[in-house]
């Protein structure tokens, strides 16, 4: 069966759905024809935004909750067949100033999510938002999930935490359940009104705003990136993959470039911005984690997916989205003050 | 400076103080001067026992108080120089009947317990109890600290999680931390009032009574075997190690045997109780790990430790124990029955 087929009339539910991925995923579904429900707190700080799903509106049902809230899941839940669950907090640096709302999100939350399917939809299919941010330093690259756990900070052990919570619910109480470790994730749609959220982000709005990029250290530091259209139809053929059932994967992309040079394609297709070296803030030094790129072929193998879309392109269509839309992404004041 | 000039006249804290190693810990630490509190939350279901501190209470300073409670935990942790962290919920299957409280003990509690370190006593030395349940079913033995972190059960996911957290306040905040990652432990005052957290003791009170013991299976799954006294010394190494800092070291025993084989070792110790072999419940077959026993050389080499007391020895000297005090350890019509 295609994934087109497969979706078809689907009943889903994406947890975060109003937020950078989970939005994506939404107006994919919404092609392809799927019954969705969204699911978003909308906390101010965090990545959900109404403008999101401007012009699906109408063909997506959104509930806003919290997934924290246990009777609330417990009741949405029911009914859905793929549960695609996105919502989380992703600051590391917020993980290191507040951990103990961390963890109720990261871990509590998790936790309330299985427990509701687990009780009252155990036929739910759930594909889980993991990271790379997992694995720590890495002892080498490119990282494959033979690499040790090795969390540099609390966000990044609470996802371990759900990550793991979802393995274990598929393997001994048979809830489906598939955790993708994503790597840098970029596109259009992703927080950028603070700098707390990674940084891809935020260098898109200084450039398009014609402002400075700091680059931590010499900026030698690789990642990989991988475009949020590659994400989503990471994240569609996990929830119909039953060979993926119970396994965690890395999802990343196949270029990586390091900091410096990101920022030098940044300002090249912009044609705005300029960037200088900068000393590392102590606090985040504290958690970095130097290069980092994933081998995402165990995830190619199992699911027969593959990223298709090359860092140029997906960044040129990035820049052209918030060059249309940064108002919609950033407080008004500053949209003013880059504009 | 030996271990017994380091701990003299030292202030050291132990959560779980009342609890099976906690107790015996604090029992060595009287007799090296230290000057010790005890932290214990006395929840029935739990292995705090006030009998476990008989004969030293004048020696100890006991304060009843749930390692959850932040605001207490603050005042607590001042002026402590050592802390030993065992306070846990252990048992597996309750963890996946009830994961919230198994969450709140094992991952929440742990950050409360080093939040208070890092605001209020950012000196202090913390040693973790862990466990090789992180481990999950080994890929090979004997595990070393190399191998993946997959755990079977959501008590596993909370202790590794609260291993983490311990790792990474050393290295971001300065909280200096170790993690032993325990086998399995047996000895005195170890809990015996029910079966749900681990099976020693549970065979060690059935041949006491003179009970049938259920080996499940065929009683072919091998596990390593770590005298209490053993793991005293560990935790008292792992205080005064400087190269341990930071990180997760394996503490097990140097024998390891097959269920079936223990069963029948004790039995002939005890000289009273019997076997059979019965069918696995479904329960704890599904967070079942297999054969399981581990390297523990690299923590030998870090800190000079090394188990002394054999299989045989151990356990003669704990039915010694139990013979003369079950009466302490079980529900007074449960010792009468037996008795």
């Amino acid at each position: 069966m295609s994934v087109a087929d497969f979706y078809k009339g689907r009943r889903v539910m994406i947890t975060g759905g109003l937020g950078f991925i989970g939005s994506n995923l939404a107006r994919h579904l919404v092609d392809l024809g799927a019954d969705i429900l969204l699911v978003d707190s909308l906390i101010p700080d965090y990545g959900g935004n109404l403008f999101n799903i401007s012009g699906i509106e109408a063909r997506v049902r959104v509930n806003v909750a919290d997934v924290r809230q246990a009777s609330t899941m417990n009741y949405l839940v029911r009914d859905r067949e793929v549960i695609f669950n996105l919502a989380g907090q992703v600051s590391h640096i917020d993980s290191m100033r507040d951990p103990h709302t961390d963890l109720d999100i990261n871990c509590r939350s998790q936790l309330t999510l299985l427990e509701a399917c687990r009780h009252h939809n155990p036929e739910a299919k759930v594909v889980y938002a993991s990271t790379r941010q997992i694995y720590g330093k890495p002892e080498f690259l490119p990282v494959t999930e033979q690499h040790l756990v090795r969390p540099t900070d609390v966000n990044g052990i609470n996802k371990a935490a759900g990550e793991y919570y979802h393995l274990v619910y598929n393997n001994v109480f048979g809830v489906r359940a598939t955790a993708l470790r994503l790597t840098n994730v970029y596109g259009p749609r992703q927080l950028m009104k603070h700098n707390r959220q990674g940084f891809i982000a935020w260098f898109i709005r200084l450039a398009l705003q014609d402002q400075e990029i700091q680059v931590f250290g010499d900026g030698s530091q690789v990642r990989d990136f991988v475009y949020v259209d590659d994400v989503v139809s990471a994240f569609l053929e996990a929830g119909r993959c039953e060979a993926c059932d119970g396994e965690a994967f890395n999802v990343g992309g196949d270029e990586h470039l390091a900091h410096r040079d990101l920022v030098k394609v940044l300002i090249e297709l912009a044609g705005t911005g300029r960037y200088r070296f900068v000393e590392w803030p102590p606090e985040k030094k504290a958690i970095d984690i130097g290069s980092f790129y994933a081998d995402s072929s165990r995830f190619m193998r199992a699911s027969g997916w593959t990223p298709r879309v090359s860092f140029r392109e997906g960044l040129t269509r990035t820049l052209a989205f918030y060059r249309q839309h940064m108002a919609h992404y950033v407080e008004p004041s500053a949209a003013s003050a880059g504009g």
